[in-house]
């Protein structure tokens, strides 16, 4: 099955996403589901996975409405995002060469929460920012927690895939030793549209990752050459993280094909790169202006503390 | 004021920490704060803290319950941990040496949230840990929300300091061009004992940093060495990342002394280390052996999800 999260006036609630001849429709999961699960819990509970496939069998897809006039959230909001760098074959480090033997270990970095975007959310081309870039990815989403998993049962941990942009800015990136900085500007990673069950995907070794920007082709590479089996790769990093539902692995970016280096120009504001994957869907990301608002200087932010809402008692849920 | 979280039997409650002739005192806050309130609300509100010092002003520490009878949790749950590397002068990459200018820019990465321990808790040596070592330093913990905030600023939005250790897999860190695995092992970042506010610390820039183990300090240098001043660095990594409240920001640690390199020994289980830092107080890092329980393989989940436990509606609270 097929998992969104769509923004309702009520909050976000999570969607079965499925097919119709005049483009996909969202079944709303809010009332066979109990109050407050969210994909991420579909993703990991055999049992609301199957109330969920239940109502899909139930409902008449003409009747729902089309995921185009709907607002996708992120489908999942995770606690951390660990991406893998030069994890496919022919996308070397600077100076590396093709002739280069494969890497022992998978090289590791991690995006954080403020960079979780879903795929109707627009991305801020950060004011800091230099030298923005895309990377179109495979992102597995965890299903269940899991610590030193042996390689073998890895992947009964898998709640899905979804298609994933880990948006860096290669001149802060290059700056020092640690990627950090390029790779966590609020915004800079977004997920979706979809969280796709295993079921549905079938060999996740075998999918064909595809970028297009300004209506060229700039990668196509399957994940056939991944470096890392994807087993390996996620008993490798439940050797050293719990890796909780909803957690992102990014399994990285295939190289860009010949010549579209030459041609690089930052991504700005008006830009948009559109990633598809195999059996996961088009996740486009379009580039926009920062807000013009600001974080108050404290002048600002006394006279808003004298305001009553700061007074109020914090709300017990989100203490 | 120096504020801890404390475990009771009906959750963790914020507390201020008093001197008294005996040992520290805990004042619990419970009572008098909003409930559901966090240490780091009060941080990042002056109401809540104004509440706080009149609690203090009107108590008699001698009838308080002492620290060391008490456990304490982390006094912060920060999203995210955003470290510096080599920002201490003589603390060099390596092959660098002592003749080498000032990095133009800090060397950032991250620690996520699994590594997040308190004072009162044990830490695991990882069971695919390799060379465990710690680091001692100064952690600031954020009060207020920032982003894009000018230099000149950024002091306002500090609510605290803490001590931290920045416990690190030598081996793992090495493997790799990024540190990400090598720092995010479950329990490798301990926080605590209290968070003391600003207007009790005093310069930041100005502060001894020690580290002793078995009997020896192992590190003794000023935050006085520091290569990038605290609101230069917090306008720097406020123009990538939204800083929320309770973050930390891990400042870097101090160059190990003389010898102490030759005679490194990597941490195992029943070893401690003990940080202190002028004005923040003591944390001492102890270690054990991993737990013996592990995740449960998938035949063991299988049978877990038919108990009643697994169909219960999730906690709307928590989702």
């Amino acid at each position: 099955m097929r998992l969104a999260t769509v923004v309702t006036a009520a909050g976000e609630i999570p969607a079965a996403i499925l097919p119709s001849p005049d483009g996909e429709r969202a079944l709303a999961l809010d009332g066979v589901l109990p109050g407050g699960t969210t994909v991420t819990d579909v993703l990991g509970n055999a049992l609301l996975a199957t109330l969920v496939a239940d109502e899909i069998a139930a409902s008449d897809a003409m009747t729902l409405p089309l995921v185009d006039d709907l607002r996708l959230a992120p489908p999942v909001r995770p606690s951390k995002i660990v991406c893998v760098g030069y994890n496919y074959r022919w996308h070397n480090p600077d100076g590396g060469s093709d002739a280069d033997p494969d890497p022992t270990f998978p090289d590791i970095f991690v995006k954080t929460q403020n960079t979780v975007r879903g795929a109707d959310d627009l991305i801020e081309v950060p004011r800091a920012s230099l030298d923005v870039d895309y990377e179109g990815e495979v992102a597995v989403v965890v299903g269940r927690r899991m610590k030193d998993v042996p390689e073998a049962d890895t992947m009964s941990y898998v709640g899905g895939f979804a298609v994933f942009n880990d948006i860096t800015d290669r001149e802060w990136q290059r700056r020092t030793s640690q990627w950090a900085v390029g790779k966590n500007f609020d915004g800079f990673g977004q997920l979706g549209p979809v969280v796709v069950t295993p079921d549905e995907v079938g060999d996740p070794g075998d999918l064909l990752v595809e970028v297009e920007r300004d209506g060229l082709v700039t990668v196509s590479q399957s994940t056939s050459t991944w470096v890392f089996p994807l087993p390996r790769l996620l008993a490798h990093l439940s050797s050293v993280w719990t890796l909780e539902p909803g957690d992102v692995i990014a399994t990285g970016s295939p190289q860009k094909l010949p010549g579209v280096h030459a041609t690089h120009r930052p991504l700005v504001a008006g830009d948009a790169v559109t990633i598809t994957v195999t059996g996961l869907g088009s996740l486009t990301t379009r580039f926009v202006a920062p807000e013009t608002t600001r974080v108050p200087s404290p002048s600002e932010a006394a006279a808003s503390e004298a305001s009553p809402s700061a007074t109020a008692p914090p709300d017990p849920s989100t203490a």
